[in-house]
């Protein structure tokens, strides 16, 4: 099943979804927000595609190229700008991000 | 805002997200589910990626070129899909589905 | 069919996440972020809860009433953040997410 | 942080995730299709919610106690459909789900 052929690519999406929740959450507790606006909205959005694209793939969905397509380049600007910061969890979420844009682009048909 | 300029964008996600959940949930409903089942799995698919690209657009991702992609290509396949089907549910969803694809593949950079 | 008898909830709904997504936008744009974080965070709560029971009524879901009282809640406590802060965005969300907790409470069986 | 204190929560909704999925894709592949469509439509609502929590809880929503409640119904209310079928995917799914419902229990406040 789907699920079990691309448990590699589920595993580095649950934890990209992970890091990206978390560096959401600590962001928002920073002293100061200024410099974290764009940190915050891309782990949103990376966070969501993550979440998205796993469910999918469990659900044996036809589309994982095209979905897994959107979500390597998500990942891959979460975790350019994560990188940037030095918080804790701004490099590892940038660590998870790169490491599950490879795992995206081994979906790609 | 990012809402506002994808107002006609932001229609077509929503009326196909209605439609595909409509036909889903009368698919589920038919006397003879045996012939559905691919009608079923895929306006699963394409309302869960324009709900998600709606959404995406009102709160002003910077992905909407990529997100776009992909959901042009699973509205097609849903579209291509339900407008086998006589039922009425049916035909309204496949409606849907293209006007939606046209409008996605706009929003493509 | 579900999504015409609620057609009024499903309207109040979409409203909101529009309204809380805009306003989520908006704030990550203010010249001080630091007064923003809880109501960027509630925004996202907001949105997110209110587009997956607008998806939860046109698939038909058996659980209106299960997830109505978490979107109330929710709702409520969004709109209570968002009316302490001047910004129209806000003061637009607040309203947005005080009708749709109306809306929700009406769907609670 | 909120995503290591609700650990075993956070695994039982990712399992029970992936056995509604499973399952889901598995009553779709079934020779016969029509005594499955309580199930096929239960297995949506429940991979959703426990996916929607999951992700919550990880991103450090305030809002644990009413999203559990939600989706401690929901997965009661798939786990005792799935159990009623003798296919090894709806068994496993009913097991994953009255695990969820109570992890998700403990989760009230």
């Amino acid at each position: 099943m789907a699920h079990q052929t691309h448990q590699e690519a589920i595993k580095a999406l649950h934890e990209c979804m992970e890091a990206c929740n978390h560096c959401y959450d600590a962001c928002l507790k920073e002293d100061d927000l200024n410099g974290m606006r764009d940190c915050i909205r891309l782990d949103r959005e990376c966070a969501d595609i993550c979440a998205y694209l796993e469910q999918a793939i469990t659900r044996g969905t036809p589309f994982v190229s095209e979905l897994a397509q959107a979500c390597a380049a998500i990942c891959e600007r979460c975790g350019e700008e994560c990188k940037k910061h030095d918080h804790k969890h701004c490099q590892d979420c940038a660590d998870a991000c790169f490491k599950c844009a490879d795992a995206c682009k081994k979906l790609i048909a």
